[in-house]
């Protein structure tokens, strides 16, 4: 098949080299060109920008970094939009807002063009290992004319629902992990400030009811004070943003995404927007030196 | 050995059942002569009180609900210690707090007495299969002694420190699991009010990074509105303000315990004291009832 693919950072590039596994003409557009040698090398055509790009594409895949990129590649004047025919389709990958899923599914559709969104999660070793979580939303029969490329890509593939769905799946596993994050952190610091060993702990409570996925592959990178990224912290703090902007206009009132909402933006304001989402701890560390001052946790959680 | 069980609940029952299969010589007291039944059955003696059933044993075990009942059944003028002799072993299992934990062992130590805090972790399925999680504090000639018997009730024991530091490692292990069930509670309800199909949700984001032992095993009770308790609320709410107390006491701030311990306090005015942990749906549920009301997530979360 001939398949546009915009956007090839660590994800988009590992993911539309399975594609090329799998036979398809690639033809490839990213910000910063070295960042698709790799693809080219391997057979994948260069293309100046999304339009030219999405040209001759029966399916035209996006996978950048915020909805501000996604619309500009998908709507904006050199959009992939403006160049599709009627009857491809246009998957986007990236985490972005359900309500410009549905935009872009509207735009398109006034095309003649099918489009999904089709967040994933599993991160980069997810990516290379075509062992994503796909998690889609738009109509079933655009799910199903992509299958066989998701099955390329990912492990766990499911239709959510209708154009934002997607989306909004992926939504509820940031709240999930942004929580739990803040409880592993906490735990972890208030362990060294007991004067625990927190390998021990770990052994402790590593596989009961504490147990996670954060657990058992962050907390030990936080230990030695590893805080490189497998997600990076601009994108989890864009994400909650997200989040939260949709829980606002679902008019809902979820705490604990607000707090860690808050405790990221901290976290990025000490310059750690390019570590890894276990830097929280230091956000959290950082909120300590304001401790003794009389003030209650939330409140100095805010400033 | 002769060894006294003081407090056959739910946990405490499955506990001492295990010791006597070992071949230990039982004396039990626990408040309700009938929880004990099963217990006298298999041979167990029945004692009249802390006290009395400590007289004769070289190691008196306690499993019982609050610091409160700790203090009274060990420390109180019926207490065990009252009567316990110099060279015998008192091993708390109950959850409970770092400074009672170490004024019992210094007490116990002049008498010449050894003490150990022992809580446990895995619930009532892991005190039944003998596979619990045991975070041991106290002198290491102590811990050493109580292994066997630990052998008998756990498979990860792990001595975190001197006396206290169980109840430590404990405290981490409730916090980390106090955000993730927030995370995992939010979770839930964005994906209902989001239109999504929760089961979907859950084959999309359980097997990733947002994965945990209480998506597995208490988010589907959720969605089968089960909020019958594995662990009690009440009992749960007494751990986040034990470690919160002892936050305090470190001078740290933790906001994400702070947040748990508000809404589980807003679930027990709920009147769901004697319901599972998993009942926090219910409290940010309600949470909900305050929304549209233009107040921000956290000032709600305090009411």
């Amino acid at each position: 098949m001939r398949i546009a693919w915009i956007g090839t950072g660590v994800m988009g590039r590992s993911m539309a080299g399975h594609l090329l596994d799998a036979g398809h003409e690639l033809t490839v557009f990213t910000r910063t060109r070295e960042k698709a040698a790799g693809l080219l090398q391997r057979g994948a055509k260069w293309s100046p920008g999304p339009k030219a790009a999405a040209r001759d594409a029966e399916i035209v895949c996006i996978m950048v970094g915020h909805p501000r990129d996604v619309r500009q590649v998908a709507l904006g004047p050199g959009g992939a939009l403006r160049s599709m025919r009627p009857g491809t389709l246009l998957i986007d990958f990236t985490t972005s807002s359900p309500a410009l899923a549905r935009r872009i599914a509207a735009e398109a559709a006034e095309r003649g063009v099918s489009a999904l969104d089709a967040p994933v999660s599993g991160g980069d070793t997810g990516a290379r290992n075509a062992a994503l979580s796909i998690m889609a939303g738009g109509e079933e029969s655009a799910f199903e004319r992509a299958r066989p490329l998701f099955e390329r890509l990912g492990k766990t593939i499911v239709l959510h629902g209708p154009a934002g769905a997607g989306q909004h799946a992926k939504m509820v596993n940031q709240i999930m992990i942004a929580s739990n994050m803040i409880g592993v952190c906490e735990g972890l610091l208030y362990a060294r400030r007991a004067g625990l060993n927190p390998e021990l702990v770990l052994a402790s409570v590593g596989s009961g009811a504490a147990a996670s996925w954060s657990l058992s592959n962050l907390a030990p990178r936080i230990l030695r004070n590893d805080i490189e990224p497998g997600f990076y912290v601009e994108h989890f703090l864009k994400d909650l943003k997200i989040a939260l902007e949709e829980a606002r206009r679902m008019n809902m009132i979820l705490p604990g995404l607000a707090l860690a909402r808050r405790l990221y933006a901290r976290l990025a304001k000490l310059g750690a927007q390019k570590k890894g989402t276990q830097a929280l701890v230091l956000a959290l560390e950082d909120l300590q030196r304001t401790a003794g001052s009389g003030a209650g946790g939330t409140d100095a959680a805010r400033r």
